[in-house]
């Protein structure tokens, strides 16, 4: 896992680091202030954790990675919770099976909370006391166990989502606003010229270690679109037969639309002609200005060839969005929802935040990636085999967790993240 | 469903049957006190049910078969719940996917004790208002809904246990006693002569439709064991190699055992040489004098085999029985758990209570059998396939419930309920 | 296996039972006359199995019990045939995986023919051969073993039947004609008193061990109808919703209904609004007054609840049918396919041949019922669990082999046996 | 699909692509020489055919691309073959369900080569009297066809070695000679520079459209190891514990060893502590010094992290194998086995033959890819996610087949095409 110091939050001040470490732990806990006590236990798919696992392995990082190996003398909260709260880590142990979390009622969710107190006591009095070595060993595990436990927030958000999403009731998870949009910006095209670009971690802040190492790739000259697919225009795919014409899928693709029954994105519903989406806020009428989401990588591949276009690599991504300002509408907008495009900016829109853009990349190591030593090296790299990766960060993605660099991936059928799509073409 | 006057009860008084509605109302929700509210909600297999649902659905029982059709002008507490309580009554509607029960978080514990608040209300005051004809009619429907309310009761037991079984944390659901046994009696035989018996419902009291018509049976002369077969015995046939000796076992048992890695009977777990179950008060040795429980009908049926001997039919039991004190080792004890025999009595121990008795016995209807007219007509008879009956109760049966002519009925492979063996033989 | 002297068969004379066992060999492969070498190797379902396997099991059952344990000096014909064509007997040994007999091209056909050459000649020195005592210990084995090959005559009817109905060509196994029925003659309704009747075999010539011992059953006064349910009667049921009309099924049979999406029995399609069905001569119109068949337990079920009616049990259609000649349409009729009623007889029609006749009794064993020792005893005994009786046999079956105490037994879902109706009622 | 002349082939004179025509269906039909009819039939697992649908498809092919097209007053053989022997062209129609073809016995095996004979007729035919417009249009259709029988001819093989090797008799498909190896050279290492090199066909002779466009890739420097890694290698890996280290593993690699219960690659048994595999000739002694083979992407990339190396990216494959001769131990050998390195060449030895190498590139289109219009474009482009590329062909691949731009492709786990190891590490 490679990190480094990072001026912006200034981490390798142990002052600074506890007060972030405080400020993390404390958005988790914010995002589920909402929630009744049952919301914590369910797991409507084997994909998702029930919201008490979450908050009890993003704890039970911290206990493993920093207080067990770092801190003297350390008496573990409860022996089982090793086995109950490690999610992939073969080199720590044996795991619970994944698909079971939803079929624990206990620990209980004041339980889980009283963990998560004593082990922030635990990681905090480590902090004061280290001394400079100790301090120098520990703080990039902190540091990643923080951008782990912020992955963890995005997925709250959305496991939460779907848990709510099949209940029959459909029930609100947390009354806020969604801004609905005007007519959407024209879609224009950006023109890159290509070449050999510099792609990967520079060194600067904190990466994860499939950011790196940084290297040159050979891009041929392309364009992208301006903004992100709309709702609109996938009702147009929609109306045009897309869900029902092989020739525009990939075979795999194909066979998900047929066994799946997909007709639509995830959460939509066609009510007396019109076609509504469920929310965090609950059912609201799909904004056709607003960006596509929910949709699979099959989906956006499908509706790029419908359109005559492609989706972008990897490279070509993160070659065009260095040139544009890391804003957007990220977690802590408090809307949870995609937004549509103002027009207003002169570069590319939606860049960052709203949904995680799919790109035509296989998540593969850069060249020359080996995975760090140890438990820690099970992070990522053992990931890299049949999913595809997206860029850009969502409206789920806390602001100071993104990066241009950033690397998320998911198998081609997942849609449970908020995930859309921008175009790309060759020049 | 046939019903007539129970003069036990004396359901036929209004004031008499609002008394036992409160009664078994309140003994349902005191099986629950010592639930976490987390514990209302998971779901460990598709047999059991959280324990919102069940405290839902047989309140759903009393609105839809009650109020529904006889409260005037009763306005649902939720529309939905109609679909999602309904747990298989296809003349009410359609119903929501059994297996998922344990992916809702909501409606929450607090709005189903509200819901259970809200019947509770409409039938006391519709029991208070109804004229006699009135009351003619509901009479019948209140007395079946707290007999299926008691049937609820044993599974929220069941299902508890087995939800808190899994969990890899073994934990107590509630702190109590388990008696510990003597040595256990010597197994003796009681002879019967058979010949031609009366089987069946006699007309007084209660009955579900499924223990009528009486009617006549042949029988030859047969023997019955004095009382339960033990752990200890089913440890002897353990340690001869039951369990990997096909010929012992029916086809479909042989392949269970080999699918499902069968080598103890559900909640046995071997530590450091020794055998300890899963109780509701957690992990405890197991009591060689005690009862064998949680067997399938496969493990009785390969046990007796192993013996030389058989399971009875459910008449030769019912004809036994029908001479023997109806009192056991049931619910009311608060033991929950099956007790050693004692070896005082004369007659058969422990045929009531303790454990249901798997019989050799197919549950089909009796002759002349006709499910009643309408959704209460899916109750019992829609079920008699490729299903075994039991008899007797069990340590989780409310005492008010059982009768000798009670037919208890699940497939030969289920092991989650209370169920043990008693062994017959030819005379 | 409970086994006597035939006088009809006088199998006791060694010359006259190699006589017997020479008719049955030939007319196994009699049946396999019209294959192409293909034919004999697919299994289009796992209930199913290839012809070649049927053809060397029903060999290795003679190699295996009476070759290997009683002919001096026997040199298996190939050692792992005893694992390839090994049934289910488990003290034989272990068994290839049923579901994957059609996986294997070898042996080929021709290999399966000298196998059967082989073992056929080995018999018939032995028979030749034997000593009185020898014969005596052989000789119920061998009739055994020429009954076994009777059954797997007609499995291997009904399994080319379903081989050859899930190939899109529906091909034609055999030319024959299928007389076309005039109109059925109208159902009448024949009483019968019951009380206390004799069930089970009286020990005169051969029958299988499920059959006894022979015992006596009380019997309620009951009527039957005068001939099979017709296509023209089930297209009724089918017109008025009854593949739709949940409260006329079982609740596991409504399940299959909807999960398997019957609409019709098997080998039913629909042309042009008109209904044909597969037989082995090919795709032929549904005659309306031909018997139906190809129908579940569960389809029977339904349907006698829709017309008011039940199934009989087995001892209600034992003892009416011991009254009755023993004739019927046969497999040696060589239409294999059920044909219309008459209307000719006085008593009850088409009782044997034609189609097996569903029972309202579960497959269980008759009071004091043991399983012989050794393997021969998992022919019968370990399949009583799960299944229901049917009797008659059927056009598939060689008219030798039936019996009135004859049971034969398949799962409720079940329909590629030709399965029809008769309907009773309470008199 | 790109073609265009190939001056080796001369396709484009009529009289030329005829003669070339001949010997390639011929070479097809050698193929199956050996086989009983039975075995033309079976289909051990869904990804495998049988040897009769591949001979039927190959033939379709021409049919629906050629003569249906072009072969005016075209009569179809048989209707249903359309749709019996389409495999996946969703724009010529429905498709026969994959895992079912070794249900059908029909056509048999005789029908078959009829139908080829047919079209066989047809084509030289059309061939014969196309005029030269004609003809422009034709040939590189059926240049295509050909190459895809090619490629059937190689799973004619991998086929018929996984349905004979599933059966437990082991059989011999065809006598043959596997040479056995002298000690394997030591491996060495071959540097190369990197750059900017140019990937892709060039335009001389035939190609399938995904290795198209020829563009350009930067490479960084890199080694790849001297000769394949051989059995020898592979087993001191599973002697180091290779198959119980998830750290060595993808993580879906390592669920897949879990789950498959993987120990040895496909085809290995173990006999009295020797490994034997199974080949075309029957069980052979795994000979330590020929390449290991029938392992898939994950035991391929679970070795080279052992090894301290990794898989080579297919540009760094192609770069290096572009400076080597087109030779190797292909299809017309004979062999049908990958045979030990000789360590006589001076540059990389094996790349072509023996054994399909793994690459680490997942099997996307080359940058500009589109594929063509109509089903022909669903050849190869909608298999383009979830696979991962090989390179070089094997002992089953005629040589007039393969290229050095040839990609081929299969999913992660697949282990029953002939695929091997070919190390490469960073400069």
């Amino acid at each position: 896992m490679a990190t480094t110091r990072d001026p912006a939050r200034e981490t390798r001040d142990p002052a600074r680091l506890a007060t972030w470490f405080r400020e993390v732990r404390q958005a988790t806990e914010a995002i589920c202030k909402p929630l009744a006590t049952e919301d914590y236990v369910v797991q409507a798919m084997p994909d998702v954790s029930p919201a008490k696992w979450h908050l009890a392995h993003i704890t039970w990082f911290f206990e493993t990675f920093v207080l067990k190996p770092h801190a003297r003398g350390h008496d573990p909260f409860n022996p089982q919770y090793e086995y109950l709260f490690n999610s992939y880590y073969n080199q720590v142990g044996p795991q619970y099976y994944r698909p079971h979390r939803g079929l624990l009622s206990r620990p209980t969710v004041a339980e889980v909370y009283d963990y998560r107190r004593s082990v922030d006591d635990a990681v905090r009095l480590l902090l004061e006391r280290a001394d400079e070595r100790l301090f120098e060993r520990v703080e990039p595990i902190v540091v990643l166990g923080l951008h782990h436990e912020q992955q963890h927030q995005e997925l709250l958000f959305t496991d939460l989502k779907y848990n709510f999403g099949i209940n029959p009731l459909r029930p609100v998870c947390q009354q806020r606003e969604i801004p609905i949009g005007k007519a959407a910006p024209p879609m224009s095209w950006h023109a890159y010229q290509g070449g050999i670009v510099d792609i990967g971690w520079d060194g600067n802040g904190f990466a994860f270690d499939n950011e790196s190492p940084r290297h040159r790739a050979l891009l041929r000259p392309f364009k992208l679109g301006s903004r992100l697919v709309t709702n609109g225009e996938f009702m147009e795919f929609m109306r045009d037969g897309g869900y029902s014409t092989p020739q525009l899928w990939l075979s795999e693709g194909w066979a998900t639309v047929r066994v799946e029954h997909w007709e639509a994105p995830l959460y939509w519903e066609r009510h007396d002609g019109e076609w509504w989406s469920f929310t965090l806020a609950g059912m609201r009428p799909v904004d056709p200005h607003g960006p596509v989401t929910h949709v699979s990588h099959f989906e956006a591949d499908a509706f790029a060839r419908w359109a005559g276009k492609r989706l972008p690599t990897e490279f070509e991504w993160e070659h065009a969005a260095s040139r544009e300002p890391l804003r957007g509408n990220f977690a802590e907008s408090g809307v949870h929802h995609p937004v549509p495009a103002t027009g207003d900016g002169h570069g590319l829109e939606q860049l960052f935040g709203d949904v995680w853009e799919w790109t035509a990349s296989a998540y593969l190591g850069y060249p020359g990636f080996r995975a760090p030593e140890g438990a820690i090296g099970e992070y990522n790299g053992k990931f890299m085999m049949n999913q595809m990766v997206l860029r850009g960060g969502s409206c789920a993605t806390p602001e100071s967790h993104i990066r241009v660099t950033y690397r998320n991936f998911f198998p081609p059928h997942a849609r449970w993240q908020f995930m859309g799509i921008r175009l790309a073409d060759d020049a």
